[in-house]
């Protein structure tokens, strides 16, 4: 472990209160005992299901990763997983198709699955993995919709494994200095957010665009990322939603394929949340948290960064660290010591926002408030 | 009138196609006949109505125009009448009061009433200044509801007055460049418009908060400003508004004063706008228009300035003058001219936001998308 990384990571655990320089508090200890075996530098051993695009970044990001390392491999794709294997060491009997990964069970240099495939396949897979006795890391969305997610929690419930979302906001620098300031107040009483999260996709063949095995459209890509950051940037859960959808291009944007939403959220407070999610627009991905004392922007709020913004006070320049590999490197130390975040990534974090994405859809097709509680 | 003036004006008549540096359109002719009218320097002699804060920035603005000149005054409070007669050097002849202003009627030397009084009386004055024979120049929001804009409208055109109203960000440059490249076709094709409109409202016995002199609350205040900006930014006129409600505190935002709404509009091309309109928050003021090849953010998007802002060819730089001052010199020239401003000032334009803040309102108590045509 690299010593600035061991900085942070004792400093979250004792400095709390100390504001100026800022310390990133990436996860905190459950208590002091815990704290003492967060020490832990146990590795974990990652297999990668779906050797994509993502999965290709989260790869290269576990080679600067201190506590996590790529030992295996599932994929569809023989001549994928030849170049990986050579690339990363990987010996053949830790790579796995998705007829025979059941049996990584019996494979005792694996701990965890990272589920990096089509939504509409998370929720099978990962139950499998539970089964197979592994850890769970799923890629977001963790589902198509509320009901899977909710399976997923139960089953790896069951298996006694652990299931986490890979929220790499979560761990990231200037999202945490954000969510601190808030929790202590110096943005005064929270009134709004704001989330603008689009791009313009491009290949109408891509399976995000093919929603059997996507679930949506920018909703489940990218739109979550508005609908999560809302409830971290704000600390509340919302208790309403409603949603509008425009569709410019019904033909790469078929039935089931939401191009545009602009949807709002009510929180017990008073908080109100107003958010864009789209596929067909650039130049959004920002963030607006506004109190009565002050306000934080992040432009861009959840790329992959450096994450770049402003708050009341002077600009959010925490620096960047390649988000997936503090995420592998705090998932370890969740996995393994007990370590529970700043911001939750597990499978119930993850079942929340399906569950708005799903009151999302409802609100969209009704016209109506839908009501979460 | 300076020299600068006199080159932008004479600039913007025959310049349309020159971008680099950016001339600002503040008006185009109606034809070239009308061009050469538009070269009269006759001075509008105006009274204003109401002499609380809004209307001394309007006289203290008129100072320096070089086409309006302050010379009447209608008042309630005597006091003000004389301090005012004393600061302009005001006749008596024409000093007027709120039972006695018809007479107005018979005073060769004023030609235009400038309405700044509470929204609720807008409509009986403004009909009574049309009568009188003198051209009607109108604070917004025009009236309380789109019923008494109407009646506004068909009065000043059955007594053969102009009805114009202070939609003052018509006329300020940065706004105009924006506009401009949105025409000419530098952002692509518009997808989204964002309007954040709100500041924290202090005393809580200002006419503002009681809704019998307001007809509402921030809505009819500043988030006008979010309606007429998506307007005039986007170039289209909205087929549909659907609406959120929140109130925090009720005390200070009485039954049918509206604290804090966020709303959205669907356009017929197919761009949407999602708005806020709130009197508790301040870092509200902003303005982002996105579409398929560039953006222009604003902020402050509609404060009294400077304008600040960019797109994606850069910032926005147009020098400041007081939007009043700009403002009334412009209106002269509507009035007397027969100038037609880029974007329209008139109570037609006036009437089509209180369409739309009818249909908000009607949103938010429905839940209900409401329909505009």
């Amino acid at each position: 472990m690299n010593s600035r990384r061991i900085f942070l990571q004792k400093a979250s655990a004792s400095a709390v209160a100390i504001s100026i320089p800022y310390l990133p508090s990436f996860s905190k200890p459950l208590s002091e005992n815990e704290e003492k075996s967060s020490q832990s530098d146990k590795v974990l051993r990652v297999a990668i299901m779906g050797l994509g695009s993502y999965g290709t970044r989260v790869a290269k990001a576990m080679e600067d990763s201190n506590r996590a390392k790529l030992v295996g491999l599932i994929s569809g794709t023989p001549s994928k997983v030849e170049a990986w294997k050579e690339k990363y060491s990987i010996p053949d009997k830790n790579c796995y198709n998705y007829d025979n990964f059941d049996a990584i069970k019996d494979n005792p240099d694996i701990d965890a699955v990272y589920v990096i495939t089509p939504n509409a396949l998370h929720k099978e897979q990962a139950i499998r993995v539970a089964q197979a006795g592994k850890h769970v890391i799923c890629e977001k969305p963790m589902a198509i919709n509320a009901a899977e997610a909710k399976e997923m929690v139960e089953a790896c419930d069951k298996a006694g494994v652990k299931l986490l979302i890979g929220y790499r906001m979560h761990f990231e620098a200037n999202t945490l200095k954000v969510v601190n300031m808030r929790k202590t107040g110096e943005f005064g009483t929270i009134k709004f957010f704001q989330g603008l999260s689009g791009f313009m996709i491009g290949d109408p063949t891509q399976w995000r665009l093919n929603p059997t095995l996507s679930g949506g459209g920018a909703m489940m890509d990218i739109g979550i990322y508005s609908i999560n950051g809302a409830r971290y940037m704000t600390g509340e859960e919302p208790i309403w939603v409603t949603a509008q959808e425009v569709k410019t291009d019904p033909v790469k944007f078929k039935e089931g394929i939401d191009e545009t939403i602009t949807f709002q959220m009510g929180f017990p407070s008073g908080v109100i949340a107003s958010c864009l999610s789209t596929y067909s627009m650039n130049n959004l991905d920002k963030f607006f948290l506004n109190g009565t004392k002050g306000f934080a922007e992040m432009q861009p709020s959840t790329g992959y960064g450096p994450i770049k913004g402003r708050t009341n006070q002077g600009p959010l320049d925490e620096p960047h660290i390649m988000h997936q590999t503090v995420q592998m490197d705090q998932m370890a130390g969740i996995i393994f010591d007990g370590v529970e975040p700043e911001i939750p990534v597990d499978g119930r974090e993850g079942l929340k926002d399906m569950v708005i994405i799903d009151a999302i859809f409802k609100a969209v097709k009704t016209g109506e408030k839908v009501l979460l509680v």
